[in-house]
């Protein structure tokens, strides 16, 4: 098949690119490196260090012999989105090309007015790409489990169905398209990032970007207390890096039917944020401790929390859980590259319910918009 | 009460600035005329002659001695709003100021992307706006019936209550303002534009921005056959524009509770577009023929329609329902400017399934992104 990765350059769309290139689909990559200016104007860095996309490619292509395609370009141009479906022509199209940190779109006014024009219109742009070159290029969208919020009821893949005053419905837009809501992502590294350091994606600790389980394990390492918001009683849906990248496999290679839309819920457990400091405190070998901080998200704490997440499994997804051998791996890759670590980056700095958050890093925080 | 009437030079605004000026609140209107430039893009006029905003105010003044002040600025202009808002200190913002015709976002990929970034960052900076400024400022925020859809079950005021799997929830996220999800408005003035040319409020007939009724009267009116939309069985929520005006006050003088997220179902009577086609002609002293013509939008002919609007009733509103005086009186309002009509301005020439439509009357169709 051949496949367009959306943001190919990010901590998953890269992984997954290798992933389907290893696979033998034609795979290209787009990104307009918006995730390596964040970290520019937040003045952090991926723990682990990451080659430029073009020595990426070029490092893949030695040690696989396999060509991914990249196109350097803004989702938020349509003019661009245009040429590149029109010359790719993909069967697929994998779309990780949106902001995607909650706390980043908080920053300030300017950050969310950023990210829901960066992440509608790019979308759109997408969308009308499709509608225009190719309706029966399967789009595989990737979302979050945090669209759902916490609701009191089971949280099922798809719409509910709902009877009321005796009548029952199901609402659908029927799109040709596949919708991924993902669980928190953790873990450093796939098969193929493995192969070679500069095929290694980013790793990210900081209290924007950085998900809760990979930013203990560097709190553990660093013998720093391993910070919990509020209660730590929210429970959230987790997945490892190499079953994300194997849930767009087959994704991918299992495409909707032409006029369906579904929803997958991306995620193989479910663990509350104490349980998840509770684990890696367990595992790490040395000293460690557990710290309270005031949560500075709008978050339920103690709440209902039961999804559905069978179709990927249905699919063939054998899913990785969280073990201590996973745990163990993610250490060394912290202990390998303890040196880099900002430890002024790792606390929360911005609060949901302020209309402007200081970052740690930055004086001015001016936003470059593209 | 400080009201500010975002949109206030519009269809509804300025008659709603009107409504609340007359019963004594202090009202100032912003507008930054794009729904002008929209008649200009597509060669089209109001049926009504309408006078500018500054003439409008001053006639205004001269009429009832009462002032209007207005802010010309774009919502999208986040310090325009900031000091918009810091400048008038409102008690309530009714926010009519946002791009919305359906066929207007389907003309193209980039009236899309304008529709969808107009609106969406206008409203964002109405809200940081009031976060930062005075977060007791109640938010009367105007939306559409047509964000329901229609489902097969009840349409109530706000969110439905689900059971599943034997659990119940409510979904909703507080927050002071009130959701008026509007009907299709038909009529052509009120008590306070009657009384003056220059305070007449537009009326529109073209197939982009003429709402069904309305149309119908100029094509009665003009000897052209009324023309429905597939088989006409597509039902929908009626408001009278009066009623409309009412209801913003109502809603205004009644605010939500700090904290609360209030959703009211603006209209007062449902009609299928078939039974609006046979009141018109039934009502109309000359010939008139009925037409059926494909369907240029996506949408349910058939389905079931069971709307809930008692809220605003319970706080006051007195409905007035369609009637052969209303009818008659819309008969005379075309009559009297039948003149200015643009038969090709008619019929529907944007097709929702298709990704470009030409417009009736611009060759090039190169819209204005402010």
């Amino acid at each position: 098949m051949q496949i367009l990765v959306l943001g190919g350059d990010g901590y998953l769309g890269w992984p997954t690119a290798l992933h389907l290139s290893a696979l033998g689909h034609e795979v290209a990559v787009n990104d307009n490196f918006a995730r390596r200016r964040y970290d520019e104007e937040m003045g952090v860095e991926s723990l682990v260090p990451i080659a430029t996309l073009e020595e990426r490619v070029a490092a893949w292509f030695e040690v696989s012999g396999r060509t991914v395609k990249s196109y350097v370009g803004d989702l938020c141009d349509a003019a661009f989105v245009h040429n590149m479906v029109g010359d790719f022509r993909p069967d697929t199209i994998v779309h990780f090309g949106e902001q995607r940190a909650a706390p980043y779109s908080m920053i300030d006014q300017a950050h969310c007015i950023y990210t829901q024009t960066n992440n509608i219109v790019g979308t759109l742009n997408v969308m009308y790409a499709i509608a225009d070159i190719d309706r029966d290029i399967h789009l595989v969208k990737l979302g979050t489990m945090g669209e759902y919020g916490t609701p009191n009821i089971d949280i099922e893949e798809g719409w509910f169905e709902v009877v009321h005053n005796g009548r029952k419905d199901r609402i659908l837009f029927p799109k040709r398209a596949t919708d991924l809501n993902q669980g928190v992502v953790y873990g450093a590294d796939t098969e193929q990032t493995k192969l070679d350091a500069r095929l290694a994606t980013r790793f990210d600790y900081d209290g924007v970007f950085g998900t809760v389980l990979n930013r203990m394990v560097i709190q553990a390492v660093l013998g720093h207390p391993l910070t919990v918001y509020g209660d730590g009683s929210q429970t959230r849906g987790l997945i490892n890096i190499v079953d994300t990248v194997e849930c767009i496999r087959i994704a991918s290679e299992n495409p909707a039917e032409r006029g369906e839309f579904r929803v997958f819920n991306q995620m193989t457990e479910s663990m509350s944020v104490k349980q998840i400091a509770e684990t890696v405190a367990a595992e790490f070998p040395g000293e460690t401790t557990i710290e309270h901080v005031d949560n500075p998200r709008v978050e339920a704490e103690g709440h209902y929390y039961n999804v559905k997440h069978s179709k990927l499994e249905e699919l063939g997804l054998k899913p990785t859980l969280l073990s201590m051998t996973l745990i163990d791996h993610l250490f060394e890759v912290v202990e390998r590259h303890k040196d880099r670590v900002d430890l002024a980056a790792i606390m929360p700095t911005v609060s949901w319910r302020a209309t402007t958050s200081e970052l740690p890093q930055t004086a001015t925080g001016a936003l470059a918009q593209t």
